[in-house]
């Protein structure tokens, strides 16, 4: 049943992804930290992660690129668990053998986030507010420490040290993943050599700040919501899918909208002038999508993960630009002209105060009608230039 | 109370309207239907909606020019119910002596639709949910007939009847007003000469119909709402805050929310990253905006709005472009690239279809940063063009 609705969701997020001759099988490895420090001075016990990897560690460890994943992403970029699964990892366009993140020649490590959305889903492992804490052996709920961006970068950091990396070839991440790999470039430019942003600014502005707003507002509405303690009783699931909906059209193109469902009803027969039940097609495709991604999601983590996005600037230091101008490696920024979460002005502002220091930074634009979703569905455009940007 | 909140709301809705060295002077009106039977074939008794007219009808009643208002909008277009008023009608800027839409020249009326939002103002007048139904004597709630925007027109087009006006030099609407000027020009071809639809669309697209069943999911998710039965009780305020604020973010443009609010804190030393009690400045005044809003509108009538936008195509013909194509009078459009509710795609193929047929078609681009807002804040930018149009 869990399999169903996550492709019932993943038929909108990733339609069609073309499926390899031969299809790489990956599993998920679990990362553990006794104790976490947040950035913000909270101690975490128990931290533990899901990441997953891609190709060979070369005996310099110096082959490696780090993909950061996005808001409701998790570490699976690429790959199968099992041969007979139909959608394999998000970004298996690009990553593979022979692919333009070749992992015959680098070792791709993917991980989740701290607070990552899909607690249900049994292939995510995160630490957030649906976890156990250890001190009342209860879900921690809203008293789990507010964590940044930073503090994903963090967790990466010292899963990275437990395996002896000290370099990056790259870091590469979609939309919040492009907030990691800034975030990972402006913090530790000494470890990060190139930087692949994905459909994402360098930092969180006004006008994203308040539709995160609107993103999070139906969970907080939701009466099951309770404050954040509903892990004892029922989720507040309504609240949750209404958030999912709101994301996944937030995260489309008009383009798509309208190419895909026009003025279609929901059903024949059930004419939406006739009664509030009647639905349009797209309405009741989005209703579908944000109910059925709920049911293996965590509506407090949707929160937290809210707040992160929302005091993300690249850096995090006493500055808004200072972090982007502590960037050294070369920037190849992608996205598209189309995207109504991270809108054009945006990535080219951010593009320019990157290179205002003489930074290398070059712009990929995507073609398409999917808006930011395009980062994720149509990255193969881009792979001869990430191909080339790889290999300089 | 009342006046300092719709004022909270007018802040960010009407920032700076121009004060004329005289203001003009209007008074409410109230037009009066027994019974009203609705497209969909059911009647509505004591039917009641305000209008406002500013100028002077002539001898041969044919200097009419029909003002039709937007979605959280009234009939209060221009002049100010006293002179001590700070903000005058919302298309002010273009209506009075002198002014583009001229009141020495033309007689400008301006009615409330049904299912006015604004029911807590006491200067609106409308019939819906929140009216008492005579044959219960309650409020009728959500069992109020689903009316549409042809029964907006229908309703304006008695009240011409009651005034002996058969034609119409020109109808003008903003967004939703839009809707009800490409309805008239569709469906009264004979009786409407010129047309000036601003930021709108001659038909509700997939995108529009996804994103307004976003702006009113927060309603339904307050469990004060009930079914829409809150009469005797609490309304769901909580919702219906929300609801407007998102209606209030799309209506603007990144722009706006980046150079009014960029990261700032909500107050001085409450650090977002401290609590999800802290907000950013942008947070809290849409929140503001909303919940100040709430407190005059009407949750039922806000679903009943949000209904007949999603049902609109010009003339609810046969086919999604007749009734564009039954229009014959000239068309004016005005509208802003900028506009994230009515993106310039729509607007520029509905010009195309009106103008298959060889009507003439014009189309003025507003310049600004307030996004589907600049419809009703920089309107005296097409002045000129509005003026030649309505004189030719």
């Amino acid at each position: 049943m869990r399999t169903r609705l996550a492709m019932a969701f993943a038929a909108i997020v990733i339609a069609a992804t073309p499926t390899a001759a031969q299809d790489m099988l990956v599993e998920k490895l679990v990362f553990e930290l006794p104790e976490y420090t947040t950035v913000g001075g909270q101690t975490i016990r128990n931290v533990q992660v899901g990441w997953e990897a891609y190709g060979t560690l070369n005996a310099a460890k110096d082959n490696v690129i780090l993909i950061t994943h996005y808001f409701s992403g998790t570490s699976h970029a690429a790959g199968k668990y099992a041969p007979d699964e139909t959608v394999p990892g998000y970004w298996d366009a690009i990553i593979g053998p022979g692919k333009a993140i070749d992992t015959n020649k680098y070792y791709v490590i993917s991980s989740d986030t701290l607070v990552n959305l899909g607690t249900g889903d049994p292939r995510v492992v995160t630490t957030g507010p649906a976890t156990i804490d250890p001190a009342t052996n209860k879900p921690y709920g809203m008293s789990f420490p507010i964590v940044t961006i930073r503090d994903f970068v963090e967790v990466q950091r010292a899963l990275l040290d437990s395996l002896g990396i000290q370099k990056l070839h790259a870091v590469m991440g979609a939309s919040m993943g492009a907030l990691q790999a800034y975030e990972w470039a402006a913090v530790y430019p000494e470890r990060v050599e190139r930087v692949i942003p994905v459909i994402g600014a360098g930092w969180a502005d006004a006008s994203l700040i308040a539709w995160l707003n609107v993103w999070a507002a139906p969970i907080t509405l939701d009466p099951k919501w309770n404050g954040g303690d509903y892990y004892d009783s029922e989720p507040p699931l309504e609240g949750l899918a209404e958030a999912l909906k709101v994301v996944t059209l937030h995260a489309q193109h008009w383009e798509w909208a309208n190419a895909n469902f026009g003025r279609t009803w929901a059903e024949v027969g059930k004419d939406p002038a006739k009664s509030f039940d009647n639905l349009y097609k797209i309405e009741a495709v989005l209703d579908g999508a944000g109910a059925g991604r709920a049911k293996i999601s965590d509506a407090n983590h949707f929160l937290y993960l809210v707040k992160a996005n929302q005091l993300f600037y690249a850096g995090h230091g006493p500055e808004l630009y200072s972090g982007l101008l502590a960037i050294d490696g070369p920037v190849l920024i992608i996205h598209t002209d189309e995207d109504l979460v991270f809108p054009p002005e945006a990535v080219r502002e951010t593009a320019a105060v990157i290179g205002a220091d003489g930074t290398q930074v070059e712009i990929v634009e995507l073609q398409g009608t999917r808006g930011h979703l395009d980062g994720v569905l149509s990255i193969a455009q881009a792979a001869p230039q990430i191909r080339a940007f790889l290999d300089r």
